[in-house]
C-alpha cells in the first residue's frame, strides 16, 4: 500500500479508539489532541517498514497507533513547557483547559499508548517494549537539552544535532524498528533501516528549521517564527558560531526588541544569516543527511514495491518530487 | 520472606538503579523523588503477594520497583496539580526545580516504570501489562475525580469511594495482582486476591482520612492538615451530606476564614463532625472494609507461612498489631 493508503487507515484507527466517557476532563483533551490531525508521519513509518517485509497490516496497527498517541502527548506537554498558546491552528489544551487537565490527559496519553503497544504479538512484546521504552526516554532527554539551550549564548552545531537526533529522529528510528520487528526482519536490515531513519530524521528537522526562516510556498507557512521566538535553530546556531560579538547580541536580544516590528526582526536576523551563508550551509547538511538516508535505504532486502513506495514518500516529504 | 527483609530488598534495588548522568534536570529529579523513601508499600506487596505461590524474590524486582516509580511519578505530578509545597518533610520537585522539570520528569518516570516491567519473564510480560496498563489509567481518572470534587459543593459518599478505590485502592490491586502472576498463580486465586487488596486499600485510605483528623500519637503526624486544606474526605464528605445549610455553609468555607486561628478552624469543623458522629461511621466502614479484606485473603490457596506474613504486615499497617 502506498503512504496515502496508509494514511486512511491510521485515521480510521485512531478515530475508532473509542476512549471512555468519563471523566471528561481526562478523556475528552486526549480526543481533542487526537483529532488534531497532522501527516502522521510516524505511525505511516510503521506501517511502511512492517509493509517491507509483510503484508497483513492489521497486525501492526496498535503498535502505528501507539507511536502516534506517543508523539500527540509529546506535543501535549511540550505546549505546556513552551506556554505555546495554539498548536495547528487550535488552542492548546493547556489553553483551553488549563494546566493541570493538560498534565494529566498528557499523562493518560502515555499510559494509553502503551495499551496499545501492548496489543503487539506477545513473542515480539519484549524488543518492541525495549524499543519504545528506548526511545520514549531519549525523546525526554532532548526536550530537557532544548530547554538547555534557551537559556545559554552559544551552543555547539554537534551538541544541536545531538539534541534533535533525540527530539525527533529517534521518534522516527523506533517507529521504522517496530515496524521491522513486527515485520520479521533481520538484525542486518534492521540495523540499515534505523540508519535510514535517524539521517532522515536529522534532514526533516534540518529542513523544517531552513522553511521556517526562508520559507516555501508550497507550504503555505508563515515565514520567521522561530526567528521572532528566538529559537535556537541549525541556522541560528550556525550564525552565532559564525558572528561577531556585536552581531551575536544583535541574534540574542532582536525577538525582544520592542522598538522592532515583527518584519524588522525578521530583516535583520536574516541579513546576519545570509551574511555567513547559513541557507547554504544549512542545504549542504540537508542534502548529506538525505544522501546518507537513501544509500542505506537502498542497502535494505526488502519487498521491492514497497522498498519503492517507501523511498517515493520521504522524496515527496522533502520536497524531491518535483 | 518477612516485610522487613523484602523491604530492605527494595530498597537496594531503587537504589542501584542508576540513572543517567545527563540531562541533568531530567534525571536528578527522579533521584530525588526516589530517594525520599516512603514504607514501600507496593512494591512490598508485589513481592509479598509473588512469594504466596514461588520463593525466587529477583523474578519480580523488577515489576517491584515499576510499580514503586509509578507511584512515585503520581505523586510528582499531582504535587504540581495540587500546589504542595513539601513532600515527606521536603520542598516538592516543582518547587524546588520548577514546573517544566516537574512535568518532564515526571514523564521519565512513567517511562522508567514500563522500562522496569519490560524485564518481566518474556511469556508473562503481556498479563503483566495488561493490569499494569489499566490500573494506571485508573489511577489517573481516580485523581481527575479528585480535582473535579474540590470544585463541587456536595459528594455522595459512593462518589467518593469510587474516587479513592480509583486513585489509591487499584494500585495495591495491580501489585497484588502482577506478584500473583509473576508467581504462577491461578486464576481464582488471583480474583480473591485482587478482592483483598481492594477492600484493604479502601480500608488504608479511609484510615488515612480518619487519622488526618482524629489523630494517632504512634504516627506522630500533625492533626487536621486535612481540614486546614479544606480537602474533601470521607468525614468532610459524611458531614456534609448530613449538615444543615448553614453548617454545610462552615464546613465548605472554614478553611479560607482569615479571621480563624488554624485551631479554630480544625475544632469549629470537629465540632460539626462530632455532632454527626463521622468518627464512629468512618471507623465502621473502616473495620467492615478491612473485615472483608481478611476475609478474602483468608480464601487464598497458598503457601501457609507467607499467607500468615502477609496477614501479620496488613494488620500492623491497620495498627491492629498492638
Amino acid at each position: 500500500m502506498n503512504s496515502n493508503q496508509l494514511l486512511t487507515k491510521v485515521n480510521d484507527y485512531l478515530g475508532a479508539l473509542g476512549y471512555p466517557a468519563t471523566p471528561e476532563l481526562l478523556y475528552r483533551p486526549v480526543e481533542y489532541a487526537l483529532e488534531a490531525g497532522g501527516k502522521r508521519l510516524r505511525p505511516v513509518f510503521v506501517l511502511m517498514s512492517y509493509g517491507l517485509f509483510a503484508d497483513d497490516y492489521d497486525v501492526a496497527m496498535p503498535c502505528a497507533a501507539a507511536v502516534e498517541v506517543f508523539h500527540n502527548f509529546t506535543l501535549l506537554h511540550d505546549d505546556i513547557m513552551d506556554n505555546a498558546p495554539l498548536r495547528r491552528g487550535r488552542p492548546t489544551v493547556w489553553n483551553r483547559w488549563g494546566e493541570n487537565v493538560a498534565i494529566l490527559s498528557g499523562d493518560a496519553m502515555i499510559i494509553s499508548s502503551y495499551s496499545l503497544l501492548a496489543k503487539a504479538p506477545a513473542p515480539l512484546l519484549q524488543p518492541i517494549m525495549e524499543c519504545f521504552n528506548r526511545v520514549a526516554m531519549q525523546v525526554c532527554e532532548g526536550q530537557q537539552y532544548d530547554m538547555d539551550f534557551e537559556s545559554r549564548q552559544t551552543v555547539a552545531e554537534s551538541e544541536y544535532i545531538n539534541m534533535i537526533a533525540l527530539k525527533t529522529s529517534v521518534l522516527f528510528e523506533g517507529a521504522i524498528e517496530i515496524g521491522a520487528i513486527l515485520g520479521g526482519a533481520d538484525a542486518e536490515n534492521i540495523a540499515r533501516l534505523k540508519e535510514f531513519a535517524l539521517e532522515f530524521g536529522l534532514a526533516f528537522q534540518l529542513q523544517d528549521d531552513l522553511l521556517d526562516s526562508y520559507g516555501d510556498s508550497r507550504l503555505g507557512k508563515s515565514v520567521g517564527g522561530d526567528i521572532l521566538e528566538g529559537k535556537k535553530t541549525y541556522l541560528m546556531i550556525s550564525a552565532l558560531n559564525a558572528a561577531t560579538p556585536e552581531e551575536r547580541e544583535i541574534l540574542c536580544t532582536n525577538h525582544r526588541n520592542e522598538s522592532l516590528t515583527a518584519e524588522q526582526k525578521i530583516a535583520r536576523t536574516l541579513e546576519i544569516f545570509n551574511r555567513y551563508d547559513v541557507k547554504r550551509k544549512t542545504e549542504d547538511e540537508i542534502n548529506r543527511r538525505f544522501a546518507k538516508a537513501l544509500a542505506a535505504l537502498s542497502q535494505v532486502e526488502a519487498r521491492a514495491e514497497a522498498l519503492a513506495e517507501l523511498r517515493v514518500f520521504v522524496e515527496g516529504l522533502m520536497g524531491r518530487d518535483k
